[in-house]
């Protein structure tokens, strides 16, 4: 499937769809609560690389021509006062004229340079993601814990899986931990918070990114009055190219 | 010179002082305009990469402990509706409780790991600076050219230069131009806008490279009601070491 096609059919996870092309995290919050928005993506850049800010109400980004911000991920979560209060597959009723959309980039876009570089991936369609105990920087009324997400990787290809994904700090950048999953809070990795269990083969290790769902944590902790985003694991998909965002691309 | 030393006594340009430790850029500007400075900010990462923003009134950075942003930039630029009306050493009396600042990332940054890499750079303690006919992604009421920075680099040295700031995107990254000036609007080498004048040997080739001046010059075209900046070349000294924004580092 195209990217285009992508952003008009599917309605489930987009793992693996238009491979290559990047997927990006959204979140849309009043025009009130933007600057307190982007300051936080600015002091917690690792689970929040900003790769679009959308001007007050327009559903248009500069990473799809053409593309609809209010149809074309597979499914939002609406939320009200930090609460999700739907999960629609169209967000049209719930657009306003004072929403600024900010698309953020998500781990998916390293997943081609990983397997690239030989590198197993162990998960099916989404990944497994976790609340941590350590909390982000704040920024005006926003703060919120660090979410991150999980993959097995085998012992012999962290040091591979460290390195090539710290030349892609547009989404996400290197690990921010590596092994025991109690260290950053996580005590039950068989029960992701969101995304499906992981998967693990003898000799792997858990190697943890920074994931583009803590704006959502955010939301549940600092309760804007309204905001919009895409169901975890269900992204934006971009016309970008993953390797726009290697520093050294061939 | 350790950075608390040059941040307390210095009065002039701050390149190759308190040599290892991070230098940036500063705009201070109303709250009012602080979101719009932000999304410009972000729109334009090569020119104005932010390694800080404070909280609105506040003169403290986690760049350096203990700093204060009124008083310890060598010299600064106080701006009402464009134009520079003063140029301080000292911005105490203009400071304002309403002035979000934004400490910006400085090319002076990756010139410790160009020396490393046994890249020899030509000029003494300010680089020349120019006004290009690039012009900026707007955000909201900023808009400008974009500003970049030069050195004249040996021809066989300029892959090495482009790949050691490629691995320094918090620093401006790799260059936006190798070659001809004229290719960039730029008509006049010897008379550059900020900063001094340029020195070549033969051989050498001119590499451009996005400048945190850039801000600055958006001021000038847009207007905002008041501003403080540093004066170009006179900048705020971190306690961070330039290390910490090598993607790579030992």
């Amino acid at each position: 499937m195209t990217p285009a096609q992508v952003r008009t059919h599917e309605t489930g996870p987009t793992a693996g769809l238009a491979p290559g092309y990047t997927q990006a995290n959204l979140i849309a919050v009043p025009r009130d609560w933007a600057y307190d928005t982007l300051l936080f993506a600015q002091r917690n850049p690792k689970p929040c690389p900003i790769l679009d800010v959308t001007d007050p109400g327009s559903p248009r980004t500069v990473l799809a021509d053409g593309a609809d911000l209010r149809t074309d991920v597979p499914r939002y979560r609406i939320w009200r006062d930090g609460l999700m209060t739907d999960e629609p597959a169209d967000a049209t009723d719930y657009w306003r004229d004072d929403l600024v959309a900010f698309l953020i980039g998500c781990s998916f876009t390293f997943e081609s340079a990983l397997r690239a570089a030989g590198v197993p991936l162990r998960h099916g369609r989404n990944v497994p993601m976790y609340i941590t105990d350590r909390q982000c920087r704040p920024a005006g009324r926003l703060h919120g814990p660090l979410v991150v997400s999980l993959r097995m990787i085998p012992g012999e290809h962290v040091d591979t899986a460290v390195r090539v994904t710290a030349l892609m700090p547009a989404v996400h950048g290197a690990p921010v931990h590596v092994g025991d999953p109690a260290a950053i809070g996580i005590t039950a990795l068989d029960s992701p918070d969101f995304g499906d269990r992981p998967v693990a083969e003898p000799g792997d290790v858990p190697v943890f990114w920074a994931c583009g769902v803590t704006p959502q944590a955010a939301l549940m902790a600092s309760r804007p009055p309204f905001a919009i985003t895409h169901a975890p694991g269900h992204m934006f998909v971009t016309d970008v190219q993953d390797s726009e965002y290697q520093l050294l691309q061939g």
